[in-house]
């Protein structure tokens, strides 16, 4: 059942001892979401634990606590889960069919849960829990703001990406006038890298080549590079912005090898350019720009097809 | 004079006849401002142009067409100059003394016009421009929205410099709201590299070395480095964020190879450590994230009297 933003207050006025799941491979959108919630709750007497599958990472410290082993509830949420396979496979097994409420933001959410309350304009769940704390008449504090900012902030991109909204800007003004710690939360989220990471890039970067007279930027990520670099797939997201960035390039692409020898495709473009077309000619799909999709090695043979795609779709524009 | 927000919109309504000098190197937010006030003006049925000493690079195409050449006036103002000689050498010499009214946000104005409105509060000087806007009873079009979000965004690093307000978010929301291209503008200024800067930063990132236990992070730019990569001084300023963003990197250097055989140093630091303080040692100055200072050569001798500096003051904490 989808419900609206007041019927969901009611709910929640209306339960206690609420366990909130966030998604696996946790970003700050589904923890900040998960942890303001938390906070709001409390705010007005009520009891609430936050849960992930996966291990939180240590940049996100600084919203909360999740709830480690046992954890009794009353009400089951989820906040910025689209799908019940993204819950990771241990909470799909235990929690999947039992939540209450999910919230989110994601146009393609499954409707899994017994209400759910979506908002596909919203450019990050946090967006929807601002509102929800609003009618709940809980002022944010501090803690709540550091929450909300780090969801707008990481969805996107640092306010960068076309999902942003006025409400998007209105909402981070008013988590600033909140003291949340803007300039530390993006210094971290979006300023940081790691020493492996660092390794990482440098080496894949060096190997960047141009092809179709510098429209198609390739890097690629090796298993050799991994092994050089002390890193590994967990920090390789990143890469993927990068061959975009150079002046004239169309369509960015990044080959990741995976163990088995087959390759990961990530495409990123500058409009016009719709990439999730040229990664479905590939078995692929995702947004207009982003999207990927699996080849199989080796290097030479991967680099080739994906190139070739690349450039069938250039010629028909 | 200091003068306060109705007075200043009180001059231009008596006056005509603008010509709006930015300062010289000229950014987004000085053309952003200078622009969006050429077009409030004209709105409001004045003439207005506008006029900076250096070429406008091309990605700021969009913003407007300024004055070549010979240009009369009856009203001379000027936007984001904090001194006279931020005109440039020529336009100091031709305008210095004429400027009737000068729009500013740097606590640093030397107040050298004959009315300085002074906003030291404002990230941008666009903020105040579109406080005048308002003022003037213009409702921004698109032309004037993209002027305005421009220097909202470049001047805060797309809103990530502690410099950020509540009322620079919310100016933002109304840019958009007001269909400003937030989207493409993030892009030029934040994602596009030149193929000539791209290959500068690979080299250079390929030399960065780590001094005290990985609390200092330095990179080197040669001039044979701008030779082999076919860039130059106008395109090395980014690379000074870089060796900052490494974990655990308190202070970032970046040494400058000057044509002389001296150095140009760029630091920048994770709080609290104050490079302000650490460039004062070396004669330079700044702010306290971001300062600079001169060393002479060679490479050798010029990294350990900074990377000397660095152990010092952090020794000292």
């Amino acid at each position: 059942m989808v419900i609206d933003l007041n019927s969901a207050v009611e709910f929640l006025r209306e339960r206690d001892n609420f366990l909130i799941l966030s998604h696996a491979h946790p970003d700050g959108d589904t923890l900040g979401s998960a942890f303001a919630l938390k906070y709001a709750l409390e705010a007005v007497g009520k009891r609430a634990e936050v849960k992930c599958c996966d291990i939180i990472p240590k940049k996100f410290d600084y919203l909360g606590k999740s709830c480690d082993g046992e954890c009794a509830y009353g009400t089951l949420i989820a906040v910025d889960v689209a799908d019940t396979k993204l819950l990771g496979k241990d909470f799909e097994e235990l929690y999947a069919d039992k939540i209450e409420l999910c919230i989110d933001h994601h146009g393609s959410n499954r409707m899994f849960a017994e209400r759910t309350l979506l908002d596909a304009g919203a450019a990050a769940a946090c967006e929807i829990i601002l509102e929800i704390i609003h009618l709940l008449g809980v002022k944010p504090d501090k803690k709540i703001a550091d929450c909300i900012y780090t969801g707008l902030t990481t969805d996107t991109g640092c306010f960068r990406y076309s999902n942003v909204t006025p409400r998007t800007m209105r909402m981070a003004a008013e988590m600033i006038e909140c003291e949340a710690d803007n300039v530390t939360i993006n210094t971290v989220m979006f300023e940081t890298k790691t020493r492996t990471y660092a390794a990482l890039e440098k080496l894949a970067v060096a190997g960047m080549k141009m092809y179709l007279d510098g429209k198609c930027a390739v890097i690629t990520v090796t298993q050799e590079m991994y092994r050089v670099s002390g890193s590994d797939e967990s920090e390789v997201d990143a890469i993927a912005s990068l061959p975009r960035q150079i002046e004239g390039v169309l369509v960015g692409v990044t080959l990741r090898e995976r163990k088995d020898g087959s390759f990961k495709i990530s495409m990123r473009s500058n409009r016009p350019i719709n990439v999730s077309d040229i990664c479905a000619a590939m078995g692929g799909g995702g947004h207009p720009q982003a999207a990927g999709c699996q080849v199989d090695g080796p290097l030479e043979a991967a680099t080739e097809t994906v190139v070739e795609n690349v450039k069938k779709y250039i010629e028909k524009l």
